[in-house]
């Protein structure tokens, strides 16, 4: 697989933030009367892709949840805030964030409720990784992403040699 | 039902405007292979609810879809972006104008496929309307947009009384 | 775009006439308990769909929904009964009205909780508007319905038109 | 268990008949791109649910599906019309049947796709089955549906002994 | 049709029994809060195909629900297992059990709350019904779902007939 | 916080061992036809409070998705086979792995899809986290899974405790 480095360009990481709301219906709870993790991790999903895609303008596929936080569970009725960015960007795979805070309706309060790192891969036609183009940072929380998410990268490559050699 | 008027503080529009964003899935589409057009309303609801109590911080309820024009569909894949907003306040109502606009993941080319009108009726613990705090418009934009709802809103009372002098 | 006026036969109001029930289910409730406005949209686009189907026996789409009025909500477990008829055709379109009344399903008591009057479009292969067969109202109500139809339209037609003329 | 018979009246076959109309969509079919067995019987459990309720106006539990046939698959597109009388009513259950057709949405062809036998029983407060008032059979064909529900109850009863006696 | 007999080779039961686990969530509820019987069957028509596709590894279509009784409700939270075998095989159908039992999540208590039979049939690239391989039963109790499963499609053919000589 | 150390007895982990099936439906996709990772998610989440709840026999919630990788994706018709087990087990919280095997229907070939690795904590009636019985791991396979539980953990603590310290 050969790449032409240099042609493509890097876009600034505000052109793929995205922001949605969903509210907590009661098809969407648990059997304790709080949001289903799994409906949020759908929910999750969609603005993540919708992110990567709108940074590469290509199909992507999820490679992994590097690792996603409940930290605390939301209720029926509640909004859901969820804000997705492109943190850091490797050759084909791109790591996206997405925040959830719940936001009651009825003071407008807000609290953390979940916290997820994804990991794209950008695909052709034929289901082969493509170069993406990377993400430029531009403010000072977009740096410091930008390099959190090059140590976690770091991090996940030298886990996955570790645990091969143990095996 | 006897309101106490004076005490209750305007908010302007932008606290209750909302952007969200969904990705037409197959489980989504009509028999066309475009976006069901009953999944587009259940979308433009839960927005348009969220911009409402968000303005009233209070529960409330659906009275009408005053007008919901589609004006070209969207496909598989595309984005659905909902930006829904308190156009005019009446004593217990509030006009909501949601507009959907389609993106196409691949290029980013956006046109619009649907735009609706809700009224909206906050309501107490017994379910009886209550007092709405009046929108401030700020921008040009927002005061255009307060007094065409406010237009709609006497179009419709004249309407409802040539029908009712009818039958 | 050329018709073949004249070619087309006329087809009773009661021909494309659909009644329909569902039962609200805890999975089709909102954060109050009762049915969530977004899924009676979704049900009145379906019996709506398939009396403008039955009409001109082509595919439609949905224009717009002209009007919804949400009268009364129902709750868990009652019954929805949706009556769905052709009230007015013009060339290429054709008004649609669908009433949904509750039934308690311990008394048999009903009340009216929605109301609403599409705008459905004839569509050929390539997507293009088609002529539509005349409705042909046979009863009284049915031709007060015709004309309380043609009335509406002419409104929106105005109403349009007004629009235009403001911006 | 004593029940107070003679103070229940009948009521007549007609008014707890349902007709009913879905349209299949994408979401609704299986992976032969027919409508999904599971979905029908979803909404045929449902039709059969808002007779029985119809017919004794109490809380119903359905007892068993004691026959379903699937004769021919519906597409997407097609409109299931689903209609569901009450045959034949024991002293604490009923047999419901409930016929789909399908109907071709471009020619108004209809072709027989599902049959199903259903008995439901009617409880109270405390989940306890209760007398239902007996079916009123009134034409021929209502006649002859009342002897066949007698004939396949009389017929399930024998084939359970059969089965004790075996075990 | 001409089959080659002698050809297919039978298959032991215990290669196409499935065992499948489902939480009852609440949008998975009837009226009266426990598991909605559409949802069961639903759930049951998909364990079912799977047995009878790892039986014949070619598409097959439910023919029929030939009977499914419903012992007990499962409520909000338990667990429901799911155990699916083919007991019978005959030419181009066999017929499936599924076994439905609930699990109290807090006791690990389980109860059975519904059994059905199945009968597909095994179709070709026409939709043609085809010769399915005969289930070999080895354990006791396979070799009396066996006899069992044979006797009620004597008993279906037996009542069938009658029913014809009937009309 | 006191526990009552000593009192738990532990538990085998194959006592917590769950196999369920699920079938890819076309509303189950994504835009590239193939299974949604949303929704994969969704059931990896079921499968796996299943297995904590078997464990713990009390409410648990998910506090983490420690790492979900999706290796190949499957597509329509595909069987997915999940396998759910706890790994470890802390003094509150158990390490559940989730694996994703797909199965071609017609051919019986296997591939994996997914692995998941989540953690829950188990709760009291207050959501306060209570102990949860030790696993007692036992075979070979059962032991390597333990320790390489017991190995995530640690290097999770350790990851947080260096992200604190740069914050």
């Amino acid at each position: 697989m050969r790449y032409l480095l240099g042609i493509m360009q890097g876009k600034p990481a505000k052109e793929s933030y995205v922001e949605t709301v969903q509210q907590v219906m009661p098809g969407d709870t648990n059997t304790l009367g709080t949001v289903f993790g799994g409906k949020v991790m759908e929910w999750i999903d969609i603005a993540g892709a919708v992110s990567a895609m709108r940074h590469v303008r290509r199909p992507v596929v999820t490679a992994s949840f590097d690792r996603v936080d409940f930290h605390a569970p939301a209720r029926i009725g509640h909004f859901l805030i969820l804000q997705s960015r492109v943190n850091y960007t490797g050759r084909t795979s791109l790591e996206v964030e997405v925040t959830v805070n719940a936001e009651d309706p009825m003071t407008g309060d807000r609290f953390l409720t979940t916290n997820a790192f994804l990991t794209f891969v950008a695909i052709d036609q034929n289901n082969k990784p493509v170069l993406v183009p990377p993400v430029i940072p531009e403010t000072e929380e977009e740096k410091k992403r930008f390099e959190e998410g090059k140590a976690r990268r770091e991090e996940r490559l030298r886990t996955k040699n570790a645990n091969n050699h143990k095996s």
